[in-house]
């Protein structure tokens, strides 16, 4: 879509322009690595679009939609020292590319970052500081979930998706919150537009899990089932495991043990398909986003003034990568 | 000195009160553990006893300085990762006592907690967030420089200083310039209790130096002569290098190789004895000293408003620990 592109590339502008100093190279070398690699820029966008909708022009919102980002930076390079991932956006991460206390010290001075940023928005500082802390612990336990739930069996799927509601939903909804926060809107309004956000963020996520079995190989940047290779416990996983009868049950648990990766995709898929967890996964995919489209629908501003979130939304859902 | 104790008792009391969610317990368990420690708690002590000077009551700085000392709580908890130390005040360091994620985790989520803390500090918030932003950034930075120096030569005196300006004394000088900011006294008090309390860490920080080997063994708490063992760029052997002729700078360059602790505590504490460093070193403490002194009587308040404390600034250099 026409207007996202021009979102995105305004926002990589403006991250092209954020100052890092020269010293110590050591420290600032890998965050202007780390922060130019680049991404969706989803949250930020959101922050503008929402502050858009209320009536703001984007510089209004322009400092707190890069916060929100440079707090997303943060947590990816920081994450990626704990999932001992050897490459980001296709390039080599931090840890790896440096070593480990540069990552855990420049992811630091990330965090700070972001905090810098938001200093300098306008509107009530002590409110947008509030709700950006409280998200960011929150991000944070649900880091820790995620990590807990490798050596955890038994996850149900509510546990999943308080797991994924803390990780990455709630970061849409405050990027949502903040432009209600900075256009002064009423309460309403604003709680509407934190759950549009965090319907969206539930919705996103569990399409990432299916996308990563089911993802047009053509399109889809990373390996296609990487998920499964990797034995993580995403949401087709546990739906296959709640669906699944004593001998498809153990079935899932030998497949586990495959070596060759290909059989080991291709046996999961063959159990899934059989136990229709696609559809399932769907499911819960368009519960939450017709969710957010009534969250959206209930906000007290023109129809007019929502399209662009509204657009934003069915993008981020129809995507192929 | 018994006003001292109080004061620690009551961060002691304050921090003990402070809330730490039950769950997820990898994540919450590691944090109590941590700031319960204890310490000297001389950072939010700074920020109690200068808000007190410009007449507030402590209950008006206490978020302040509990922000300031869980922030440095979150310094130590990475710091301690990176330095890959064992123990902190002879208790199991975090990333020993659970592992790696766990601290780096625990250890962001502090740094949060910090600006929870100052979210909740009466006063101008937009000020405070400034100052406790470019700190942090700063300390980081020292952290930095710090950790390069492992692998770099020819460290000049000049460049160690800048290193301990930023690792440490920059956030002594936070927590007196918050106060001022708190207190809303005029531009030239902030700058001066700011000045006061760089230059106390200047002296304070060089005081550790020749602690680590010059103090008195039934007091001192570590092992003497750890950063001659670590081979640590310390003022110490920094004063040495530029004191030496060409052998003594040779001898230095062999006892670093000397696997004997014990041989190697001597040799070393020979030659600095024939180079005079213990005095030289104290020169420089006693020069940032009384310049901290200086900046102390510039500032616009009655005397008896000052002495307790300067009367902390004495207990800071008198101490054997």
């Amino acid at each position: 879509m026409q207007f996202i592109e021009e979102y995105t590339a305004e926002i990589e502008y403006e991250i092209s322009q954020l100052k890092t100093p020269k010293t110590p190279t050591q420290l600032y070398d890998p965050i202007r690595y780390f922060i130019d690699l680049g991404g969706k820029r989803i949250r930020p966008i959101l922050t503008l679009l929402g502050g858009e909708m209320f009536g703001l022009h984007k510089k209004q919102t322009i400092k707190a939609a890069l916060a929100i980002e440079i707090f997303h930076n943060f947590t990816l390079l920081h994450d990626d020292i704990m999932d001992q991932a050897p490459l980001r956006r296709n390039k080599t991460t931090v840890h790896k590319k440096w070593n480990l206390n540069t990552a855990i010290l420049s992811g630091d001075v990330l965090l700070v970052n972001a905090y810098q940023l938001l200093q300098q928005q306008q509107g009530n500082i002590r409110e947008l500081l509030f709700l950006f802390n409280k998200t960011a612990v929150e991000v944070c336990e649900g880091q820790q979930i995620d990590l807990n739930f490798e050596s955890q069996n038994n996850i149900t799927i509510q546990e999943y998706e308080e797991m994924i509601r803390l990780k990455t939903s709630v970061l849409l909804a405050c990027a949502l919150e903040m432009s209600a926060i900075i256009a002064q809107t009423n309460q309403q309004n604003r709680q509407h537009i934190a759950n549009f956000g965090l319907n969206i963020g539930l919705a996103f996520q569990i399409m990432d899990d299916i996308l990563d079995l089911y993802a047009d190989p053509t399109k889809f940047g990373k390996q296609i089932g990487g998920d499964i290779i990797a034995n993580k416990k995403t949401m087709l996983h546990l739906l296959a495991i709640q669906q699944a009868n004593n001998l498809q049950k153990q079935k899932l648990e030998t497949i586990k043990h495959e070596k060759n990766k290909k059989t080991k995709i291709t046996q999961t898929k063959m159990l899934f398909d059989q136990l229709n967890i696609k559809e399932l996964a769907t499911q819960k995919v368009n519960t939450y986003f017709e969710i957010a489209q009534q969250e959206i629908k209930e906000i007290d501003v023109s129809q007019k003034n929502k399209e662009k979130l509204i657009k934003l939304s069915y993008f981020l859902l129809d995507r192929q990568s």
